[in-house]
């Protein structure tokens, strides 16, 4: 298991962890197997989206904030409500195959750490699964 | 497989069943693994979330409402399309990571069972996959 | 690792793929394990729901497109934000248990492809984890 140090910038922020996660498999040795990759937080999340424009993270965020703005009859008082729910929404695993020492995804798909009550210093976790 | 019995008491309800998963892995016997959990419904999801303040699940329930009322021009005529949309969006399985017996969980994660639909008497799938 | 062609035939549609992951099981010879698929894509999901009344296929589209319209103040030229925004919601992957070559799935149960941005032709990858 490997924890990995993720510092984000911005409240909402989608930062592309994928090299993170290739480099696990190739620290790993194995050939093929299932990458675990969990997020320890509660406004924090994981996904996978595109990787080539940027405008695709900017309307991701924006559109999350207009359907859930941080303010809306919240009654916890730390006023994060709307990241909670953005993390349960976008879930806090993924599990990524890998083959020939090399991630199965599709080209235009990069992972993403979601960040949606930064700036904060933050974990990811990372487990290699092996087949071989 | 253990299947585990929840009885939820209100419509919408979010009910730890934390303790549920560590007395599996407890009961496994097994030092470190993946458990599997599963929610075998279509108006029922599972997902993690703060442990501590319970207006944070108040504030979930109560924005997911809100964006997805139960009324809303829908078809089908069980009149719980809201509960199947809330369902598939927070999603029906998490796979957590144990080592040394113990839960790879962030200090403010609980794993929660998602009543979208009740009350009812629901079902929670678990299973044990051991790295021993 | 299987990787079958979905044929989508909508810009929104839910596609039952429980036969093909079923089929994936048959073919593996494996009594017992877990079934993964993913989908390699960027605007298109997997998700479990109902697999009895297809008004609840229609519901879930529905609702989805008035929360989340194909246009909406959105920078990324393709016009597609809101499918990349729902498949990051619905999600990439499912992993399904299957004991004595049967999936584990709730009677009410179906998989189904998310189509966001069709119609395509979409990959589905499907890998057998074997608990023999």
């Amino acid at each position: 298991m490997k924890s990995i140090i993720i510092e984000t910038h911005q409240r909402e922020e989608l930062i592309d962890i994928t090299h993170h996660i290739m480099q696990a498999v190739t620290d790993s040795k194995c050939s093929s197997g299932l990458v675990y990759c969990f997020v320890p937080h509660t406004t924090a999340a994981i996904t996978i989206n595109e990787n080539a424009d940027p405008d695709v993270k900017r309307d991701i965020i924006y559109k999350l904030n207009k359907v859930f703005p941080q303010s809306d009859g919240y009654y916890h008082s730390e006023g994060n409500s709307d990241a909670h729910i953005k993390a349960s929404l976008f879930g806090f695993s993924e599990q990524i195959l890998f083959e020939n020492r090399k991630l199965i995804l599709g080209t235009w798909q990069g992972v993403y750490f979601c960040e949606f009550d930064g700036p904060r210093s933050r974990h990811l976790i990372i487990r290699i699964q092996s087949f071989d």
